[in-house]
């Protein structure tokens, strides 16, 4: 196991409906230096590739994508949710359902901070069925910047957002892949792919 | 004018009503260089304080209190905004009126993440009449902690929130403290008051 593994292993509670409650070091508690070993993570696999801006979603994904701002110095855009859209002239805007909020959610840019001559890192702290991590992608290309990558703390395997998205194309880069979890148990099981073999 | 006051007079766009729009390197677009510095002034503001944590509240504080956590190493808590509370068993709530969504939102903290022994500071990008700012301190109030201090990018003094927390004895560090602004010819007055005299 890696170190976020590992952290998940020991802190991390399952719930049932296959939720993974780790709020106490990465979307409500931040453990800082944990986060930091995470970005430093994204940064060494993104090496070499020229980004010139980060790109998540609010809330939980901010913090991963400071710090991975702060290691590459390329500035940081979050989009924004919103269950209404006034104004859209001078916003991409697209789509993603919320399990948190059980709702379709309006997911915007603001169009000056996102150009063409982009190439981006989406980063998020958790990917599931991907639906946050599709709107983010969809904004890019309105704006015809290149996505080269998606950074991703944990990944629940099971949900397929992951594979759909390679499937299409892109490099999807997680720290901790889940394969399964159990309520009853309270046990996690993690893939171990040929991919992480060159784990640092 | 410090860094942060002569990049809002370069940068920022005041629109009607008092709004002052500097989404471009604060809270939507992120300045990664600019956003550290505004961390390193609040840790060298507040060094010698022993803090132990972090406080802000999603979204846009976000980023400030992140790195402000990774200079000082303490981790970092962002309380959640909800319309509903389902489960209240082991939260701390308190209440905001948001002015950007016109509506009294609860912000929630996780009971386990505050304790009496904390010592906090709390961090946001703005501070208009101090809704946000006033939620924090309840709820770390709520949990014995103790608040030694509000670290905030951008007070807009003419909305009193600053006055009355210095007046109910919190220590309030702004970096850039608007005293006017006027949307007709586009110009913005700083406080230079003498609290601002040992200015880095």
């Amino acid at each position: 196991m890696n170190f976020l593994e590992q952290r998940i292993a020991s802190d991390g509670k399952v719930y049932p409906g296959d939720v993974l409650k780790i709020d106490n070091f990465l979307n409500h508690q931040i453990d800082i230096t944990l986060i930091k070993q995470i970005a430093r993570e994204f940064a060494y696999r993104f090496e070499g590739t020229h980004i010139t801006k980060i790109l998540t979603i609010e809330a939980s994904g901010i913090a991963i994508a400071t710090l991975l701002a702060d290691i590459m110095r390329v500035p940081m855009v979050f989009a924004k949710k919103a269950e209404t859209v006034n104004c859209t002239d001078d916003k991409y805007i697209s789509q993603a359902f919320s399990f948190t909020h059980k709702a379709q959610t309006n997911v915007l840019v603001s169009k000056p901070y996102l150009s063409h001559d982009d190439k981006i890192l989406i980063v998020d702290d958790f990917l599931a069925d991907g639906q946050a991590a599709k709107a983010l992608i969809d904004i890019a290309q309105q704006a015809g910047a290149s996505v080269e990558g998606i950074c991703i703390a944990v990944e629940k395997s099971q949900q397929k957002g992951g594979e759909s998205l390679r499937k299409a194309g892109f490099r999807v880069e997680s720290i901790a892949r889940i394969e399964h979890m159990d309520y009853q148990t309270q046990s996690i099981k993690f893939l171990q792919g040929e991919d992480m073999m060159w784990f640092a």
